[in-house]
């Protein structure tokens, strides 16, 4: 019998004790021994739920307890979580975690800790929900340089991208829908401004590359500009509008950034709808990959966090290596990368060709009074200086 | 120095010698010391080829050599692979191999052979080519009960169905084209027929199911009498036409079956095309994921080769559980599965309705002299029965 804690009985540390439970057998085949729960770790009492007598309010009790082996942390924010984390793995237990910000900005740094206490930091659910990307990169796709990783990382923005597209709605009513259903939260800022998407892109990059990067360095925008009217001009390109979070292989090191892109119907992230998150790779031998599935929700990111918990279960005493360094990556500058843009503007075709030359009009069905056109392949900074150039620039979406 | 030997020097073995050496550095670093290739196992000499040197032409040879650790198996066919490979397991070496006709026919006593001689045998490329499907069964799914499996698990059909629907061609046609192409073989019997797709499907069930499952009691019909007017109602419907290998948990069993099937756009393996494989994966808390990739060629099949190779390097001596008996599953008779079927008969719309019931019409443009409609959801058994009683079927097409 292997006894683990929880912290946090929120969405998904309920969820993982609810899954514990549901597949107790199965899981209970896999590791070799029943898996129990022994401490559930929370600010809240929940009386008369069958956790109470396992609730505990501190988590000093969790580390003091030799026989807890496995700690699952749900509770999210860099600060507590840190602190117990550090802790729970000083005192070397194996830890997993969901919580995508404090992998960001302590993976490295706890990786190391659990390296020097022969036990594991799992981030499994902190990226792709129930989608096993992490797994994939540190023990899949081991033949492969992994030479650009490309996600639909965020479920809400993804359900109110696919909402506007299917019903040709505006931003601030697809927000309020989102909100209605609990899929986006009241302060919806970290999702639709491309926080949330950009630390998971950082997680994965680091992972790639062996070394920590630094998110608060990566090029973000949301996708509050996005409005029905570039809708109309993807239906008529025949592409859709997706919020991509993207790292590629540039020479020594790699080029991130988290911005609304146009797909067309044979990228394998075109049709990644509703809640849904995808991530695509691309490996140096694989070629072209694709994973897919439930970016969030309970139980699917619970089914993550218990993956990590069977490995863990399965590897007690012994750890298994990743390499993520705390030495700082240098991102390349996104400002060097090339592709095309999808620009609208209020001057007319003859000013827009005098400044880009070559371009592709597009002109949107019931859209009037203004220019649409797709640039030719261009660097981003050749971009922005002729987007000043041009002026009056309505919108800019950038060509996966 | 970790020593290895190729048994059969055809595309996919020189592919594994080939990602060897490009990737020679990074894969030192996943398995913690380097990898080379000692023999090459061919009946051939490969004079001025720079592999000449590592050349023998008996297996035996390289069973005797303690030095090899890791042995991959890349001849394809059941024999001599199953006993070049048995005779390596008994040597206590790990064996990876690509031969889906060796795994779906043997795995289960190989993998028993390995256990007992603390090596293992795995087998990633059997399955999807690239896709890393076999690992996530077995090391990434870990906390879920998989309660289906369903892939477009062959290229070759893939790409022709494809092209049927792109070009509204016929079945010899694009099978002409895909011969000439090489992505046909000269007697396409295995891919046509949906033989391998079966032995696939068979490799997948057996892992989830922990039994073995006997590939020829699964139901099996092939591409053969898909035709162009297939195509015609398929694109009135908004659906494609996609050869399916599906496996489902029903009570105690599965119920596994290979057939073309129309999908809606909604399916995530919808939109899957030309020589591409994807797996979609229902877990019980994980919900549906789907693993997507090159199914086939030489470097994406070398490359999940290679990543079975750094996971056999890193655990020489220690044997990695696979739950997979040689007890026999028995198989849910397909029968006794309900779904909808799509079906062209030369009868009427009133003849129809008195067998069917109520049923939803189809019209295709450019078709005429004949009825097609979608049934309601019933047995396979029930369909039979009143397809028998209809007469005149042209057409069936189940709907997935």
């Amino acid at each position: 019998m292997i006894k683990i804690a929880v912290m946090g009985y929120g969405t998904i540390g309920s969820g993982v004790v609810e899954v514990l439970e549901t597949n107790r057998d199965s899981i209970a085949k896999r590791v070799g021994e029943e898996v129990e729960v022994k401490y559930v770790l929370d600010l809240r009492d929940f009386p008369g739920d069958p956790i109470e007598k396992k609730i505990v309010h501190d988590y000093k009790e969790i580390a003091a307890d030799e026989e807890v082996k496995i700690v699952v942390e749900t509770m999210g924010g860099v600060e507590p979580a840190f602190t117990f984390v550090k802790t729970m793995l000083e005192a070397g237990k194996s830890v997993t975690t969901s919580n995508k910000a404090l992998v960001a900005e302590k993976g490295a740094e706890l990786i190391a800790i659990a390296k020097e206490k022969k036990a594991n930091f799992m981030f499994e659910a902190s990226v792709g929900g129930g989608i096993p990307i992490i797994r994939s990169i540190n023990a899949c796709l081991t033949a492969d340089k992994i030479e650009e990783i490309t996600g639909i990382l965020n479920g809400t923005t993804n359900y109110m991208l696919t909402k506007m597209s299917n019903e040709g709605s505006e931003f601030d009513d697809v927000l309020k829908d989102a909100q209605a259903k609990g899929y986006a939260e009241k302060d919806p800022t970290a999702d639709v401004e491309g926080y949330d998407a950009c630390r998971k892109i950082a997680i994965l990059t680091s992972l790639v590359a062996g070394q920590q990067v630094d998110f608060e360095k990566i090029h973000t925008e949301g996708i509050t500009k996005v409005s029905a009217v570039d809708f109309k001009y993807a239906k008529k390109m025949g592409k859709s509008i997706k919020l991509l979070a993207t790292s590629k292989k540039t020479g020594d090191s790699y080029s991130a950034m988290v911005a609304p892109h146009l797909l067309a119907p044979e990228h394998p992230l075109y049709n990644v709808n509703d809640v849904f998150n995808a991530v695509f790779v691309h490996g140096n031998v694989l070629g072209d990959a694709m994973f897919y599935g439930s970016g969030a929700g309970k139980l699917p990111t619970a089914s993550a966090v218990v993956a990590d918990v069977v490995d863990m279960a399965k590897h007690l005493g012994k750890n298994i290596p990743v390499e993520w360094s705390t030495e700082e990556l240098a991102l390349e500058d996104y400002k060097n990368t090339e592709k095309q843009f999808f620009v609208r503007t209020s001057v007319d075709e003859a000013a827009v060709k005098e400044v880009f030359g070559d371009v592709t009009f597009v002109k949107a069905d019931g859209v009037a009074g203004e220019t649409g056109f797709v640039t030719g392949t261009m660097s981003e900074a050749d971009y922005e200086e002729k987007a000043a150039k041009l002026g009056n620039v309505l919108q800019m979406i950038r060509l996966a």
